[in-house]
């Protein structure tokens, strides 16, 4: 059997997020099906990351066990041929057997993009949180440095999330001020907050549960030094509200 | 009764264009709905430009008479209420009465943004026009000198037009290359070309015609030196292809 790795870039809007779930349109079970026409092979594409519904990707990493004997070119192709335009198959290579997207990765990156302009582009509104505020940037680059670093994230999953190890190093926490954001090499007038996570692996919900928690520190209605006391807590009571789902990206996986 | 300037941004994808036609969503229809609803009166919303169906808006100026008491900002805030998020307006002001944004506009000002990559990445395909071929960018360069400036442009225009004026100056025209375009601060692989037009009007369908007739030259199937002979001709037959929709933008109107 060979073992074949996919990069995958998707706007996640129209779809139920990653995992196959019934009656519902999910980017891995659209991938499964166009894969099966291809191969004519029943087939599961694991994934690095699984995204929430209205969550997009610049880089998902995929793979997918088949005895076809296609080029790993061939079956890009036609994917590509077949697969919606919001989902695009950007390289197929083949890798190990022993290939796992998510056990096998070291790090994912995340953005997330936030607008604290009063009006958002038609051509943004997609990808990013309207969040029309003055941010304390200052307070919230605070709670950035508390939340840095090897913790138990159980205050920031998802009240369904059952993973067993809740403790999570976040290499990289850092936000970007753009004062305006380019579309078609146009610049589109507004500044953007872009927010860069960066962990070797996350709860569900754990991004936008952190992002939701620095944009209430950035409002002034939580404190930035009660990261501390929230991430001890183990509650996600104690933590902010889960940011929408349209301002996350999944950017970019290591290996 | 006044007059409300507008600045509107739009998002064409899911639009029959800008012009109110029966039994079809327009931005001209959708504006004039939501302006009824907040003023009460029945009106006409003027455009600068006459988008086709699929064309998007930076910066489409355009008027409405009105006798409310409501403030522009007001206007302003509630058009963005109940508007849908794919159309926004920018700005609203107070005019002068006489104030017309078609006929009074000094140019217009599109750009067109095409993609010669192979793979388009799904935040771009509602945007550009994927002409994988690697384009004579100097054969192209030719034709735009040969375009440039007042011609009778009867050739590129639709075969429905039926403007009276078919002299129009192209004061700019530029193709601009850029290695990579960049989505929400992030690099997207892949090359982009992108031609902007500027004239002081422009016969329906003219930009998408030009565009079309600078592609196959790009591609080597008409020369560059025959723009003379097509603009000549004054026949449709004789231009290329009409360019798609999509990839085009009314970026600004100048009074």
């Amino acid at each position: 059997m060979r073992n074949i790795r996919l990069v995958i870039q998707y706007d996640g809007t129209n779809y139920s997020g990653w995992q196959v779930q019934p009656k519902v349109v999910t980017i891995q079970g659209i991938l499964q099906e166009k894969i099966g026409n291809i191969t004519g092979e029943k087939t599961t594409v694991l994934g690095a990351g699984r995204t929430d519904a209205g969550v997009h990707a610049i880089g998902q990493i995929g793979a997918f066990r088949t005895s076809s004997q296609l080029s790993s070119t061939i079956v890009q192709n036609a994917l590509n041929a077949t697969l919606p335009h919001d989902i695009r198959i950007l390289n197929a290579c083949d890798d190990d057997t022993s290939f796992h997207p998510r056990y096998d990765a070291k790090s994912k990156r995340y953005f997330y993009v936030i607008s604290p302009a009063r009006t958002l582009s038609p051509f943004f509104y997609r990808y990013a949180w309207k969040v029309p505020y003055t941010l304390d940037i200052d307070a919230m680059n605070c709670a950035v440095q508390l939340l840095k670093g090897r913790h138990d994230f159980s205050a920031f999953r998802a009240s369904g999330c059952s993973a067993k190890n809740t403790i999570k190093t976040v290499f990289r926490l850092s936000i970007e001020r753009s004062e305006t954001m380019e579309f078609m090499c146009t610049k589109i007038n507004g500044a953007f907050l872009r927010i860069v996570i960066d962990a070797d692996s996350f709860l569900r919900h754990m991004v936008r549960n952190i992002i939701g928690t620095l944009i209430e520190i950035g409002k002034g209605r939580i404190r930035a030094g009660t990261i501390s006391e929230i991430l001890s807590s183990k509650d996600r009571r104690c933590a902010g509200p889960c940011a929408p789902a349209s301002g996350l990206f999944l950017d970019k996986v290591s290996y």
